[in-house]
């Protein structure tokens, strides 16, 4: 269980850190949406190794294939497998941690649970999975587009360096403009200058992506345990070093009165609209037509280039030493992880929404 | 859908608030566990309305009753049916707001999507759907109970009064000595106060559960989508006014380093520990052995005795008036809804782990 | 697992049959369904036991109540929660085989899988259940209904006495004139008299039940594992007694050549239409728009008045006496939980074919 | 949907007959398990074409390669990805059939679903995708294997051609040791040379093919909808070209009375059996210990190298001709599918099983 996401437009993906390959299977595109192979191209060059001196140096080429469901450049409603190879596989780089758990890792838990695991670069515990994500999410954001639906992530915080504006305050196309993926570019500065500074201390950090949905029509959303944010945030937390989830007011919203967080409903032509916008664009879990805005928490990466203190599989205290190349902060990479879960979400939640009424 | 919850241990929840009744089939309960009904009474008294002077003075009986899958006081493996049949159904109340839309209430969404609603106290959309989770819960609690698993949850926050200490700084058997269902008496009491401020002015004001599951074997959580605190976030997240989840470090986290953050392993007897437990003892999405912690937010109760602007199913302009018993801050109330979401996704997972290994 | 079927228009059962109730909640009925409940109560009407000589002469009173998912008439979208409390307990009436195991009953198999069981009147696994499908089928069969879908179920073999007549000659408006439920009415009536027979000798038979959908759009049904046919082949041989189940030109088609039972295309106004139907609608699992026609065979009854030889749980020889009232042959009772299975189908992958195309 | 499964070790299944590559993703499959790829080749060579005269001669490699989840020889517990490149894709073969529907194919309906197919080779429709089935049936038989579960399919009728034995009057280790698979040397002879007649006649002939599971544990299987023999039902009418299934008695039981249908109980050893064993092995749905055993009845294939009427895309009459090459008959190469689909069941429902009992 755990490696499918989605009930109808669905996606189950595979495939280990240094396997031969890994991938994902697409179920439920609707047919005769066009695909557009470079824009995948694009969105995976936005999550890719190696693509900033804040990032891991690593090289991936994550060159995928489509090898089913598409023809003539149309979907045509059959699974679409994607296949990426891994080419740098360089196993024996992990020789040395084999048998040790690294801190703060997978390592422990997937050999409680299994009792086996591939060491290599975390195996499928590694954020490499995400690519096959991302990859996916790509062909989400090009339906969602057909229906006039875009989402834009970006880089809110890294450690304490914080924006203090809201995403109406910002000019979100600047967000690629930056190598950390800040719409604010001073902000931006500072905070690649604190990656800068964290990378060289040999550490990591952490940080917090914002995202903005627009566009959505009001009415996407499963009552009770299936709410739209409730997956959303599901969909987050399942992206590799997310701790926390908030949408609309979050965390915040818990110091307000009532009469503060409402937003008032007013006629706007012929759609309702909201005064204010605590909601979060949802409203007992279903959207309200309004933005949908949320955030999601990403702790300071765990591979660190420190000595630290550990044990290994036969109990034996031992040190795990940092090797390898590993990004700082994740959060750069992570803002086109962020898109493409919520992409996924939104497209399931819209072919859902056609089965709600006779 | 999205009125399932789980994948082996799984609960489907049907009524409204003033329907004919209300109830849950669980499936997958494990055959042989004693069922004791008046523990679940008694989890059902935690969330009643009614309870004491900070909660709505609404009655609402709740009495339930167990129509199959038990049998001579134990769980056969077959479905637990569980009704409550709503007996306080002063459907005329709610007349006034017939085809008004409440703001912050899951009124507009519902009639969007499916263009019909039954109005009468929120229909689906009422916390009363969370009487059945209780029910539900307080069954997955004596699986966890017979397994050494136990969840405890307590009000953290109430507007911006918020506990300074740690799970670990608090006697939580004295949660329940409160009628706000925080363990440190002296904040209790200001909470209290706050509350009853708040109620005074027709007002409603948020606040943060906390949950602490002891006892969790290492190894429990499914990799990449399925991760155990995605599933726990989208449990947390499912629950009426929730609007943020936090594992571990949280959103604090992120202003850590690597260095700080890691938790370093080591060997206590036959059994790996982590010196630290920013992870919330959760790693790769799997349990680690330590305890499990975690935070939800609640938003202030949309339900205000004051005026508001709204519109209406026609569009027009008008003012939705409070009327009825409301709380005035949902959070004590929610404590045990909060243990009966954890309970569910622990005792889902728990039997998910058996089917492992060869 | 397994009390659940469908997948958006999705119905959970529970309920034993000696417990408190049973009930079924159907999840996914679009909204704005006009509810009949007096089509409810005559379609339960027809699987109730005690209908005529031929059946079991037990009462049971099979009253249901809509607890929820109905408001003024129509259906809201949220889950209509049905239940039907038992009246008839005669709990007493079991003590006698409490722990013996009835030959070809499931009183062995629950045992072994579950370690407990509910011995009343075979408890889960009495084909009581199938009053709550019967309720869940009729909402399914108004829906398709409103979209020109029809089902038509009826006995076409008792014994080894068959009707010859294929559908088509056959007028189906018959079927109800007789208590066996078969349209043609001098088979009918030696139908009875074997029926009679095999009652008077304390015996049981089998039989056939075959089954039409008429309008059915071409385009409904899934690829690969959900074919069609596949789902309506799994929801036929979930019913208590199922041994086998065929469509179009089922097992007799393995002895044509492809030349004879190619189905020719031709065009018939704006529509494709086939010469033959050996398909039976199907094709490639999905419909075609031809008639879907299936047979489902049935065992005989389990429940004999005649001493056999078993074992009990302790292993010892015993003699399992008949006793209580029971059904000489069941199919003319199951052609309602056909037809109900079949429109639960039928309703599901019709909402589930909205989300096809973009 | 439709492209998965199983619920706990779960397959999905993607790719066309001429695109790019399918594919296979194994969910679920429990760490620990030696993987031994030698005999997932041997029974890929069961199915693949151009096995035998009385097979199609197109030529399919069949090679697939394992990019995930196995790690040093052993599954790992996380998913096991599988690709088949196509390498023999002579898409120009199918321009005379573009827009034409082919009679008894899936191009008419796959048509009316999706507004767009891929029409080389039947496309999705193709039972090209049943290769990646038998690779994931290899895995599923190797579990089985591990606990002494064995299943074995063989050819039992060719048209009217019909063996006479029961499969325990056969000796089942001889179904190999021919090209058309029925372990009757005589009868196997027979069937060959109606074979080799019906394929000089450029026409197609249908089959049977049974199957036995032995060594299945008592207590597999759950109530009510996902009864054992609905789901092994589903799973073989999901393989192309199936128009039935039965199991035990299956349609000839209709005949019977209770009196000679039931099985008896009697102990032997510390073992409960039956004494005849009508139940197929299977009562209320779950298997009692004795051998499972069904009946899967497959129509001739379609494709004809004989003139047929039709009509195109937009709505002409027109001729479709026989061209390419084609199995005359298809029992052969679907004894191991059938294999296949009985082990993907009985895999998951053992790991089931694991969840029943407290």
């Amino acid at each position: 269980m755990g490696n499918s996401f989605g009930k109808i437009f669905k996606i189950s993906t595979f495939g280990e850190s240094h396997g031969l390959g890994l991938g994902v299977v697409i179920e439920g595109c609707p047919a005769g949406l066009e695909i557009d192979e470079a824009f995948i191209v694009q969105e995976m060059q936005r999550r890719k190794p190696g693509q900033s001196k804040i990032t891991t140096q690593r090289k991936e080429e994550d060159e995928f294939k489509i090898l089913s469901g598409v023809f003539e450049g149309k979907s045509t409603g059959t699974p679409i497998g994607m296949v990426i190879m891994n080419t740098d596989q360089k196993s024996k780089d992990y020789g040395h941690i084999a048998d040790k758990f690294r801190p703060s890792h997978a390592d422990f838990t997937y050999f409680e649970k299994y009792g086996i695991r591939d060491y290599r670069g975390g195996g499928r515990s590694s954020a490499r999975e995400t690519a096959a994500r991302v990859a996916a999410g790509a062909i989400a954001k090009m339906m969602l587009k057909h229906y006039g639906i875009s989402i834009q992530a970006y880089v809110s915080q890294v450690g304490s360096l914080a924006l203090e504006q809201s995403y109406q305050e910002l000019d979100l196309s600047k967000t690629e403009d930056s190598i950390v993926r800040c719409p604010d570019p001073q902000k931006a500065e500072e905070m690649i200058s604190l990656i800068d500074e964290v990378r060289k201390s040999r550490d990591t950090i952490g940080g917090i992506v914002s995202c903005v949905a627009t566009g959505v029509p009001a009415g996407l959303g499963e009552p009770v345990f299936d709410r739209l944010h409730a997956e959303l945030g599901k969909a987050m937390l399942s992206i590799n070093a997310v701790k926390g989830f908030e949408y609309g007011s979050g965390f915040e919203g818990v110091k307000m009165r009532g009469s503060e967080h409402n937003d008032a409903f007013y006629q706007e032509g012929d759609r309702v609209r909201t005064r204010t916008n605590h909601s979060g664009g949802i409203q007992g879990g279903i959207s309200n037509g309004e933005d949908i805005y949320f955030k999601v928490a990403f702790k300071p990466v765990a591979t660190i280039m420190i000595d630290q203190e550990s044990v290994n599989e036969g109990g034996d205290s031992v040190t795990v030493s940092g090797k390898g190349r590993h990004d700082p902060c994740v959060v750069p990479r992570a803002v086109p992880i962020v898109e493409a879960m919520a992409a996924l979400v939104l497209a399931d939640y819209l072919l859902i929404s056609r089965t709600n009424k006779l």
